[in-house]
């Protein structure tokens, strides 16, 4: 029976959430029209952005609807950028956070200027608050992580929006990973609600809580200054244009809901699951490790590294027994990388590369713990025996 | 009996596009994830690719999937403008263009330096291909609507493409009214394969050819030089990044198939329906004008300028009477501005407000034509009667 732990990379879609993508396409209409089959799709968007905006606790304006994660965070990282206050040129990053994150600064850095103050992580893969503190007074914008991930630490948002708050500058979090798995605030976290400084974005994806991919959106507050990365029909105060996703917005407020109403009880139920599964993996190779904070952690996520075992070759051989886990973001998986955020975290090359990440979530049970310790020593042990050797060439 | 002629601005989803959403959707995973469930989603939508791909003539490697036409048309502004050549920084911008095309070489001329090179249109709506051509020399880029979404009129994008090959300039066209209406053809419209320069960049988008909202494609020539608008994972040889929309990419092809396989048969049973409301309109309300061009016109589209009626009064006279159209883009809608378009091809601000635009599509039928006759002499005198008078004066 096939095991998917791979959560953190894309849930399965919820029924309720499939429910109402089907429902909306029944509706004809692009939501900008002014007629009446217009005006039915808007309220559905509307509805839909007010049920969002209660699970991230923000009001329904401050809510802009985009593809998905990496577009949130390109808009907000260069939209906060392009609006930036004059003379500043800094931009805030702690290292290991998401591709999309990294790679929108080095294009900021690379092309429009931007110098990068980097921000260390503790070796539990948390992001060094007193250090981002220090790098933020001058800083044109910072960003952060609220879950990492990769390794699943969880940082406190309200530290680091206070600090930006104190600092005067604008702040970005990516709540991707962390929706559906831990409280996630919007307004709780602002420091100072009437300010373009302190917490101004936030980033949330549909498909890591059970919704469709292709949509996403940014939180962004009234107070913030922020650029449109997409121009044209006026759409979403400006900030976004293009033809609104309707049934993508309701398909992603029904998840969103789902998920938060479930969340402790489903946190609860995981975090046993995945120490069940943690447990059993060191007991069964005891030189394996777990990586990141053992308690400020997504509850689905077991991050282990397993000295002399290959990351690619253990998720292989893992994949032929019908289990699915990932060596990293799924963003980057096929480029056989070593983790940025495990060697962010004081780790050595060959270390990052011999990880794997385990996600549980909605559909995750106890047999899927057993299916994976069924079969875990025997792919360690073939893996080691292969060490070095690419993907593959156990068969 | 509703009548919804507004199909310009979104098409009803094809219930086989619908279909291949809800399979994509049973298939769980992350089409960037190695495992066998990454797999089979990747297969998804490499299908999907080549499928696309073989509708618009281009190989399936030149498919950029995005979020829409408008994210397509801003990645290829913007990414060809960010890759352009040293020492060049105009844009030349045919009038009339789509405000996604608009808006987004504004943004470029207001905050990175472009000069805009304005080309004139026709009184038709056409590019006028004489002052395009002249435009040309030493632009960092072009771009030109293949169809106007508003009045319909078609220009000849080989024409446009030959120019800008022969000058130098990379050329963007937007086929997003086009596709599913007329031949649409990037590998046949490229003069040069082989250059930069030339076209180099087609959008694309699925919702007006009945597939869903939030999913398009921007054709990216091999030998163009872009850079990417979102950054992250490296997705789609690194000129879009995230994750990616498995199930509304083959939603998509899906829908472009459709539309381009009946394309033929709909494009001469529209123009026959929208000939015979053109008719019967000019018959009804003999100040009546058809606007864009007679033949070179895109078959659903009927453009009518109404002396002394109000568009948006129309509209919301029609809509009472369950009938949908619209009084120029759906995504500018709401703003009751005058319509660039009409403007543009030489008309007063006056007559650019009393404007309709009937768009036909595959679920037109006689009845539509029928009652929009039945109901339009009344309306239009209603309309003039209330001439000047808001949206809404009338109730």
């Amino acid at each position: 029976m096939p095991v998917y732990l791979d959560h953190a990379a894309g849930a399965p879609l919820r029924p309720e959430a499939r429910e109402a993508w089907l429902a909306a396409t029944e509706e004809v209409g692009n939501a900008s029209s002014i007629h009446g089959y217009g005006q039915s799709a808007r309220r559905l968007l509307e509805d839909a952005r007010e049920r969002l905006a209660a699970v991230v606790d923000c009001d329904p304006v401050e809510v802009v609807f985009t593809s998905g994660g990496t577009e949130a965070v390109n808009l907000a990282l260069k939209g906060l950028w392009w609006s930036r206050a004059e003379g500043t040129d800094a931009v805030v990053l702690p290292d290991g956070e998401h591709h999309a994150t990294l790679d929108a600064v080095e294009w900021l850095r690379g092309s429009e200027g931007a110098v990068v103050r980097p921000v260390p992580l503790s070796s539990r893969g948390a992001i060094d608050t007193a250090e981002f503190t220090r790098a933020l007074p001058g800083a044109a914008l910072a960003t952060g992580l609220v879950a990492n991930n990769e390794v699943g630490t969880v940082n406190d948002p309200s530290v680091l929006a206070a600090a930006a708050a104190a600092a005067g500058v604008p702040l970005h979090v990516d709540a991707v990973a962390a929706l559906g798995h831990m409280p996630v605030g919007f307004r709780g976290w602002r420091a100072d609600a009437d300010a373009h400084a302190g917490l101004a974005a936030m980033s949330v994806s549909a498909h890591k809580v059970g919704g469709p991919v292709g949509i996403g959106a940014l939180v962004v507050s009234r107070r913030a200054r922020l650029s449109p990365l997409l121009h044209g029909g006026g759409q979403q105060r400006g900030l976004r244009a293009g033809t609104q996703d309707v049934a993508g917005a309701a398909a992603f407020a029904v998840a969103a809901e789902l998920a938060e109403t479930e969340r402790e009880t489903e946190a609860a139920r995981l975090a046993t699951l995945r120490d069940d599964l943690v447990r059993g993996i060191l007991a069964a190779v005891p030189s394996a490790e777990l990586l990141g904070d053992a308690s400020a952690r997504l509850p689905g996520n077991a991050h282990v590294l397993f000295p002399g075992a290959g990351g690619d070759t253990l998720l292989f051989l893992l994949d032929r027994e019908g289990i699915a886990v990932s060596t990293g973001s799924a963003c980057q998986a096929g480029v056989p990388e070593p983790s940025h955020v495990v060697r962010a975290m004081g780790r050595t090359d060959a270390e990052a590369r011999q990880v794997l990440r385990f996600s549980l979530g909605r559909t995750s049970v106890a047999d899927d713990v057993t299916a994976v310790l069924a079969v875990l020593p025997e792919v360690v042990e073939r893996a080691r025996a292969a060490s070095g050797a690419r993907p593959g060439a156990g068969s």
